[in-house]
């Protein structure tokens, strides 16, 4: 955590040691400046491989790569369950050691076939009609039909969650530099958190982690971001069927309107005890 | 604004009609619901076209458009000045109105000779040795080299942007939900803000406003962004060469790393008076 201690200090324990890097700095109070220490997020790479070709690239926090890996893979609409994934396996064969980490190669199964040039990168863009949300949405909704989950939730529900999502981050306390997401179940239990410098990383983590332990669908659970509701987001939490998605700041125009379309609330701003809800409102009863 | 006053209101004046959008929302407070109006920040995709060819999609909040084109092809080395740029259209051909205002076409110089494929979203992809970090910082530096900015700053000029960042954020202050880049000149002069649903859309936004304007490169200049620090932040700034990145929240492990390659300097959680630097650190002074 940068600001309030700055001394050099031992990684809090149980954050992996991947995931946090100490670096030199300058602290500034008063005016005046000191040498110090402080922990910062890691950043790294991160190539996904499908089939023995490189896929895409992702800067991400190291930790949880084969979730990431197959998150991402569900969000963008390649693998629909852990068996389309006929192996995963983290590490490249490249000689360079640093590199060793970053890599995760993923053998689709047998007969699962991929338009590859397709996907890569051009879920958003559309064909015919030039780019506009309206047929964003709908592109969505094709590869992911809206939901016919009935899941109701109390509105005493989510008030105690950012707290212990909090809680659970790790190396956000040590850095201060983190987006986390995490799911919550029927029951408000927490089941996993994760954490990355990326938004939507974090969210693909989680996903995946559920994935590999054929949890999907996600009816009746919660995610919950720690950051601002974006389109892709909403996407990914509707790729895993999750009927709430809840965020201690603000959703975007596009996620709202994705959560209409598509039968998922947004409950935004949820801190000082209150929170709003958009999309699908009729999912948070009194 | 979602928290303070959930009342329908007036857009703010001055905020572009495109930039925020107004939606049904369930306030709660307390555990009771009633029925409100929100404003949210808008959300949308923006095709750019090279050459008549689809080049990339980006979700982004609507309004200097571009800008954000033509600061994203700066920091993918596809131009280095305005002039690179024959022409910069915004709107499609497409029929649909909706789409109209989602595409920019930029056409490239007759001459600049641009290998799209190798471009496109694998600027990160490092060939022959794997992904790694230090690759990954070796490829930016190919394309960007470190540096030779002698530029200096006395602690004293940082602790007043933040608030004079906030002063000018129009579309947060509607919506609660934006990230904003700013760019000060070497006396503090706050010369743009723009901002955007994307951290690195709004840091685009910003060099692409100075880009058509010639000011490039910007020696003495200082970025603020509102959020994180991430790699791909100090990689668009390095590519305007810009010598020092402010924030209010964290660097990444890799922003730190790519800054003490390339001689900049970040400025991390500049808040309550104090800040740490990363980097280059000798370009803070006391």
């Amino acid at each position: 955590m940068g600001v309030p201690a700055m001394m050099e200090r031992e990684n809090p324990k149980s954050v992996p040691d991947d995931a946090t890097r100490r670096v030199a700095t300058s602290r500034c109070e008063s005016g005046r400046l000191r040498d110090a220490w402080d922990v910062v997020a890691c950043e790294e790479p991160l190539e996904i491989q499908l089939d023995g070709a490189p896929f895409v690239v992702v800067m991400r926090t190291p930790g949880s790569d084969r979730e990431l890996a197959l998150g991402l893979l569900l969000a963008e609409g390649i693998v629909a369950c852990v068996k389309d994934a006929a192996s995963v396996h983290h590490g490249s064969v490249s000689p360079d050691p640093e590199a060793a980490g970053n890599v995760v190669r993923v053998n689709l199964r047998p007969g699962l076939r991929v338009d590859l040039e397709a996907l890569r990168r051009n879920l958003y863009a559309s064909a015919s009609c030039g780019v506009c949300g309206k047929e964003t949405i709908a592109a969505v909704l094709r590869a992911a039909p809206p939901l016919d989950d009935p899941a109701r939730f109390a509105a005493g529900f989510f008030g105690a969650l950012p707290e212990r999502l909090r809680e659970a981050q790790q190396v956000f306390a040590a850095t201060g530099g983190l987006h986390a997401a995490a799911l919550f179940d029927p029951n408000a239990k927490l089941l996993v958190v994760r954490e990355d410098v990326g938004r939507h990383n974090a969210v693909d983590k989680v996903v995946g982690w559920a994935l590999e332990r054929e949890f999907l669908p996600l009816a009746g659970h919660v995610l919950l971001v720690s950051g601002r509701i974006s389109f892709e987001v909403a996407q990914k939490a509707l790729a895993a069927r999750i009927p709430v998605v809840a965020a201690v700041s603000a959703p975007s125009s596009l996620a709202v309107a994705l959560a209409e379309e598509s039968g998922m609330a947004l409950v935004g701003f949820l801190r000082d005890g209150g929170f709003n809800v958009y999309g699908r409102r009729e999912r948070i009863g009194a």
